[in-house]
């Protein structure tokens, strides 16, 4: 029944797309931008879901910026990045999205991820499977790691801690041998990239909930699965996620990982 | 003179690119593959070529790894690299690409890359400019490096002091700190993303000759700058470059970058 609503993002976005590449402000430090399209897309895609669905709740990027709670409770939610890939955006780096979860008692019902300059429009429903543009998706065969393509991001936190861990992690997942590591800037693509089986698997620590939650989706649906970088079960909170095509590899990535754990995305406000 | 000749490259491409993307056989290491398409897409240039310049001299990538020479004298030569990304090819990642360079007395007269998936034609003459399908290219106007995305690739050399430094060196750059850090996988995609101003700059050590001379007239063409990663002048034989919209970026690259020096292209051939 929810479907049918995200028929219009489309050409919503692609209108706030062509204008605006200014840079607003900065978030957390100044790797993390913010312009106009991300608050414009956002409160477009809010307005009309209030429109049809006024009791729906909502998490989005920019609104819990400006001080919104950000709670996933067993409410129907929709869990919105207005431009997953901000500097991308700013840039024209080839790979910016639009990322829409639908979550109700917690579980995620939909997903869209709309890659805007590929033109290319990721949709998943739960049981029902993922596609690209209607054509249907599945993750990559592959078992071997050495054989493998992993997606990560250096993210935006540059404490000293993080830095060593993520690169510790990632120097022992170069040497495993892989045979390529990508970055392409947005956790929602790498999802995607992950669901067309064009990599093997995504892991990262310090995303959000916004970034992955249609994404995630998306993996299942395709025959992927999710995992959290200590190998348990994802929490999509927790800011900490592996993607993979397959638990064989999801199980070797954890291996190498050295992990932590950024303040949760549900975590209380500081006080003001 | 010489324009005219990557007129039918499009199509050739296209066709070859269509059927094949099985692995044939490694060559230097697991992580660096080579399908029949490299081959067969270097032979149809080569011979298309040699019909009209029968004259003309070759360093191709599938040439040299089957045992020809890999010298740039002073005749016209055409430095092809088939597929630059055969990982991303093989795996479907979305950057792949052909890479035609042509030079005269050791100079680049013109160079083409065709970023197949993109269906991109990044075409660059010596004087007269660098254009995508036809549209003129310009580099960013970014001085600031912490406004700056670079991108950089992990190669296929494991060896510890190889890696050593290269985490070394990417580490000191991603602490800058840079806005962000992006591998697409091919050093000819991530020639043309300078030139097209979607990254500030893009460093690596470990390319060889055919990734990047097509894609260094391209920089230059588009207002960009090359440097060796020692700050030196660029030798496209050293394995080493730096390419970035202006020399403030290049030269603060330099500064973080822990040098080495792989095989020269032109080293002689070890001995049988």
């Amino acid at each position: 029944m929810y479907v049918c609503m995200y028929v219009c993002i489309d050409q919503m976005v692609r209108e706030a797309l062509r204008d605006d590449r200014k840079v607003m402000m900065t978030k957390s430090s100044s790797i993390d931008l913010v312009t106009q399209t991300d608050q414009k897309v956002e409160q477009l895609i809010i307005k009309s879901v209030k429109e049809k669905f006024p009791t729906h709740r909502f998490i989005g990027e920019e609104s819990v910026a400006a001080g919104e709670p950000c709670d996933l409770t067993d409410f129907p939610t929709w869990i919105i990045d207005p431009i997953d890939g901000t500097t991308n955006f700013v840039h024209a780096f080839p790979f910016v999205a639009v990322s829409i979860g639908f979550c109700v008692n917690k579980q995620c019902e939909f997903g869209v991820v709309y890659s805007c300059l590929q033109d290319q429009m990721f949709t998943a429903r739960r049981g029902r499977g993922a596609f690209c543009n209607g054509e249907p998706l599945q993750v990559s065969t592959e078992e071997d790691i050495s054989r493998s393509i992993i997606a990560t991001e250096f993210g935006s936190n540059r404490e000293t801690e993080a830095i060593d861990r993520m690169f510790s992690s990632l120097r022992k997942i170069v040497c495993i041998p892989v045979q390529g590591v990508r970055s392409a800037g947005s956790a929602a693509v790498n999802m995607c990239l992950v669901a067309s089986g064009c990599v093997e698997a995504y892991y990262e620590i310090g995303i959000h909930v916004w970034d992955v939650a249609a994404g995630s989706l998306l993996v299942t649906e395709a025959g992927g699965v999710l995992m959290d970088v200590e190998g348990g079960v994802v929490d999509l909170m927790s800011r900490r996620i592996i993607a993979a095509n397959n638990r064989t590899l999801a199980e070797r990535i954890v291996k190498e990982i050295d992990s932590f754990s950024p303040t949760r995305d549900d975590a209380p406000l500081p006080k003001q």
